[in-house]
């Protein structure tokens, strides 16, 4: 494995691990954490579902104060409504804090897997101890690995902005690949900043770079019991302090942290569950920007369009079906749609007419941009997704068993 | 072939048909007509998707006056968007009224198939005047063949009722079997019925016919262009006609046209596309009927739940999250879940533990039964959907070409 400062441990003042601890069956990584030198600064956002997951429910609790040590996640089980998921989760915050000499209630919890299912807790509680031994800079890649599920590849990013003439590192990282859809976080994604940032202005960040990011991906359509999108700020930079979430330095940062944050969801699309292809849809001329997220949704979400996509079939109407039921109000006679950059219907009319074999050829590529005007308005949206194959089917009916 | 009266031919006085015109490459019939002797009340509801059919536009105006003598449907091109998509629906009216000696605004046309496409008008026309000469009261069986896309059997269904001591029968045909989501009608539906029905009272039974069927099954979520649900009622039967929508003969009318519709609506996602399984899911306890409706449409729509299904894997956990983002309002801790009757999850918590390898055995059922209790208020609701399997990969990645 190269060893090199990535992801959440790019940033100064991270550091970062993963081992098997025994969750999974395999031999794979399943417990990862990422801690702090100092206490950061730390803000969230979690699954909208009303079905959440005892990590979920207190890892909002601690991130209240606005200051955590680290975070501890597990892969293989998400540690939902069992009669022990409250006391497992608790446990894996307090060992780890334990661990880390600082209070349970500084420790966030992420898990991720099956749902329902009794954890082993005591071999994940040996796990922290033994995994907060051997935490380094350079271990962000580890974490990457350990937190992955149906994930094909680890997923990590970072950049580098000047914040008040010193440089700052904004790191990530992030899984999927299935129960992937937006309505908050979409999955377990962490960003790690050596800027310095107070939580109250973390928060607004934070929700700002979530818009524009982990809520614009889609790969089925189901939104997790147990998402969550963290981000931390420890000021080893030295960096001067964001205090607001305005001004010059907190939009530097926040351009920081959406490139990486973006970067995350694409790779979470591109590795959505058996994906073949990356599937960008964007929407201009929606009425708002609401209703552009509607129509571009649509058309990611539509099975018959990502099914179209994985079969290389010219079946365009599909995505303007999809258009036509989204919710978004227009009027077709004024609308456009362009596949691969081929204009297929303009203003209420079918234009491609004998150019469907080069449609299908575009196709074949493995990039698919679907671009729809809608003629009414300034709003606009863009959405990743991926393709629909047998791929997925497999995955799926075999997760379990 | 049988020839009975069946389907759309059972109740008295209509004739129907079905033959190969070409707008399908293959040689399986592609165009039908039912057509009653004198002219009928009818009512419909048809797609909310903004992009419609210019078949759905004509027939919702022509259905307006409240009677019509007949239907003419094509497969294989659903007609829609093209520069003569108007014109097109327009000239199959016209062919077909001329051919039964009515005005053309007492046609309605329905077209199922390629969106975006141009139709092959001169073969349809051609085809309309030969089939007009061929129609008869045995021809429900040819009719509900000619109007199959991906569906892999024809869809009829009939029952018989007493009106004021008269037999009056009710019959019908539909077709699926992708782009099936609700949102009023869900694909191609229509019912005949010799039983006497004044137009507003038949547009009031069949929005409740609508409501507990067609709007209660879904494949993909995908709400199509061209849907339609038409009922019609000619008064052959003799019996007494129903003027208003409440009384004693309107109720016995509206559980036959109900049990038909729901035959057929059940057909329809039982031969969802590429399906091996048919799904009930029933959601009670919730707020309201609406929120019910929601919750079992997310279970229904997942597809993780969906492909679980197909792989046979007891991942019960998939239907319990789907619950939790459905927008309906619960507490957990109050909720139940069975699959295939074997409670999995009880006011918080899960309960099956060892038993996970029963349930495995039985989801190989051809027929699985998802029930939730919200345990929040007394609204209650049935869905009926289907697996995902490889199959409906391997339709609709290969649709068009």
């Amino acid at each position: 494995m190269e060893k090199n400062r990535s992801g959440v441990t790019a940033p100064a003042g991270f550091s970062a691990g993963g081992i098997h601890c025994g969750v999974k069956k395999t031999e794979d990584p399943d417990l990862a954490m990422i801690v702090s030198e100092t206490e950061a600064s730390a803000a969230g956002v979690f699954t909208t579902n009303l079905v959440k997951g005892a990590p979920v429910i207190l890892s909002m609790e601690h991130i209240k104060k606005g200051h955590i040590k680290g975070i501890v996640v597990n892969s293989g089980n998400s540690n939902v409504m069992t009669p022990t998921a409250a006391s497992d989760a608790m446990a894996m915050a307090q060992t780890a804090g334990d661990a880390l000499c600082a209070p349970a209630n500084r420790v966030l919890v992420a898990s991720t897997g099956v749902i329902g299912r009794s954890m082993p807790i005591g071999r994940i509680t040996t796990g922290i101890k033994k995994l907060s031994r051997s935490l380094s800079q350079v271990g962000g890649a580890e974490a990457a690995r350990a937190i992955m599920t149906t994930d094909t590849f680890a997923k990590e990013a970072q950049t580098t902005a000047i914040v008040g003439g010193k440089k700052v590192t904004v790191g990530g990282v992030a899984k999927g690949s299935g129960m992937i859809h937006p309505n908050m976080a979409t999955m377990l994604a962490f960003i790690t900043t050596d800027a310095a940032v107070t939580p109250s202005a973390l928060r607004g960040m934070t929700r700002r770079v979530n818009e524009v990011s982990f809520n614009n991906i889609t790969v089925d359509g189901d939104t997790s019991t147990s998402d969550m999108f963290i981000t931390m700020a420890n000021g080893a930079s030295g960096a001067r302090r964001i205090t607001s979430a305005s001004g010059k330095d907190f939009k530097i940062l926040l351009g920081a942290m959406t490139k990486v944050a973006r970067e995350l969801a694409q790779m979470v699309a591109r590795d959505g569950e058996g994906a073949s292809r990356f599937i960008t849809v964007r929407v201009t001329g929606a009425r708002n920007p609401r209703e552009a997220r509607m129509a571009a949704m649509a058309v990611a979400k539509s099975s018959l369009v990502k099914t179209a996509v994985f079969g290389q079939d010219p079946n365009w109407g599909r995505a303007l079906c999809a258009l036509g039921y989204s919710g978004a109000i227009f009027d077709p006679a004024k609308a456009k749609l362009s596949i691969c950059g081929m204009m297929v219907f303009n203003k209420g009319l079918a234009v491609i007419g004998g150019s469907l074999s080069r449609l299908k050829k575009k196709l074949a590529n493995k990039e698919i941009e679907i671009s729809a005007d809608l003629g009414s308005g300034a709003g606009s949206a863009e959405v990743w997704t991926c393709d629909l194959t047998y791929e997925y089917i497999r995955i799926n009916a075999e997760y379990t068993t």
